[in-house]
């Protein structure tokens, strides 16, 4: 779908992004509503929405497509009052990076056959209007899910095409559990991990030394929402708890090596390692 | 110390940098070698030596300054050798990333009062030549070693002296093992979990999946050399294998947080990696 008018809940790094985006690709109506009101108006002023809503509810107005582009937490606050707002016809997404507990409140909420899941990957660690950017969405990956409900196909269908079309993205349908599993390693892991090393050295004291770009990177994720994180982390219990616990093996056994002295064990542990990350280079 | 001839034993990322930049800092002649010919001829190719040694120890003729930028362990093995082919009054270093053994190892071939031991916080993912470049270590700090020999701090202080001067660097005098011990946490800690978080993912097959750029940049470090890393592990086994186990221990905290979906324990220990992150920004 391309919507004429589009309402965008949250103008932080990614609706700030969606916003903008769409406007530029020639939504002729972009409403903006931004809990911190400092927030809704750097976004009228870069050019990034046309209007800036009173509310939430009043911003979806007239609109044929609502973004929640707001934590997870407020996510669950919005979608009840959100679904009820619709004009008729229109759909709703979000972009959370935890699908499952989403759909079930949008079903709940009576929203099933109006609303599929969003999540773009295209996260930062920054955060607010100032991380936005019209072109930060453009190319990336975008899971989109399906609430399972007779017309939520349809839906899934319809805001995929919004995000292909106007946002230029690439939508991947993928069912909400499965993406909740998925995104367990790929990307609620490397943020917990990243903390955890950051959380290291800070009780090691380790503040005031010098770092080099390597240890930099590894721990940029921490610099990330904390708030917004412990909502992930909590959402996605079962399967984080998974990968944090092989990640405790998998260190258990590089220290195993380490302690056995065990050169050739070392360097094909690193070199799975090195093959794996090679892999995923853009 | 700013040396009329300066050797370069090792052409990649560190020592092809090093090289160029003196040569381009006014270095009249720089002497390169690499163990793998076509490295040195990349090398000579781009301008950043002046001329190309036949072997290790050829190559140091006539310089004042030799510097081997070799893996530890290749360091280890050519500091004998090049102990006994420096000219009378010339000074020796390394680049490695663990000091102690490399001290140790110079001073065991007699070359106490004319070495210091370097690390340049410049490291890269990258391997050879290609990484190489003239601007990679100015502005770094680099950490210099003496060797404790009665004329060591003579030899560290013109070494730091080189660093400065010519790669304008920011050279820090440490002793060996405290460089080693804070090493282990600032920097061989961030590669290993960077590794173990790569080697998890490459164990649950997830090779075929889209990751984000947060992802991509915790696990940068895993892309780096196996061998390489395998010796500075090996060399520095006792301080990483606790850094490791308070890795681990601290990923269980997350771990008790978390099932006991303590939200308030979950966002105090993200807020204090944030902070440390934020801390260490350049």
């Amino acid at each position: 779908m391309v919507p004429s008018s589009l309402t965008v809940i949250g103008l932080g790094a990614i609706g700030g992004s969606l916003a903008w985006q769409s406007l530029l690709a020639g939504v002729a109506r972009v409403v903006g509503y931004s809990p911190r009101p400092a927030e809704g108006i750097q976004a009228l002023k870069a050019g990034a929405i046309t209007e800036l809503g009173e509310t939430a509810i009043r911003a979806a107005r007239g609109s044929d497509l609502v973004v929640l582009a707001v934590p997870p937490r407020a996510t669950l606050d919005l979608l009840g009052g959100m679904s009820s707002a619709l004009e008729p016809g229109a759909l709703l997404t979000d972009v959370c990076s935890v699908k499952e507990p989403v759909i079930r409140q949008a079903v709940l909420s009576g929203a099933g056959d109006r609303f599929a899941g969003s999540h773009p990957l295209a996260g930062t660690h920054g955060t607010g209007f100032p991380s936005a950017s019209p072109d930060r969405l453009r190319g990336c990956v975008v899971y989109v899910c399906a609430t399972g409900t007779p017309g939520g196909h349809r839906a899934a269908s319809m805001i995929a095409g919004f995000w292909e079309r106007v946002v230029e993205a690439a939508p991947v349908l993928i069912e909400a559990g499965a993406h909740d599993r998925q995104l367990a390693w790929t990307s609620h892991l490397p943020q917990a991990v990243a903390s955890a090393l950051a959380k290291v050295l800070a009780d090691q004291g380790l503040g005031g030394v010098s770092f080099g770009t390597g240890a930099r990177d590894t721990m940029r994720l921490a610099a990330s929402d904390p708030d917004m994180w412990a909502d992930i982390l909590l959402l996605n219990r079962e399967p984080i708890t998974q990968a944090l616990e092989h990640t405790r093996e998998t260190l258990g056994a590089l220290q195993h090596l380490l302690s056995n002295g065990d050169r050739a064990g070392l360097v094909s542990y690193l070199e799975l390692a090195r093959s794996f990350r090679r892999g995923i280079e853009r």
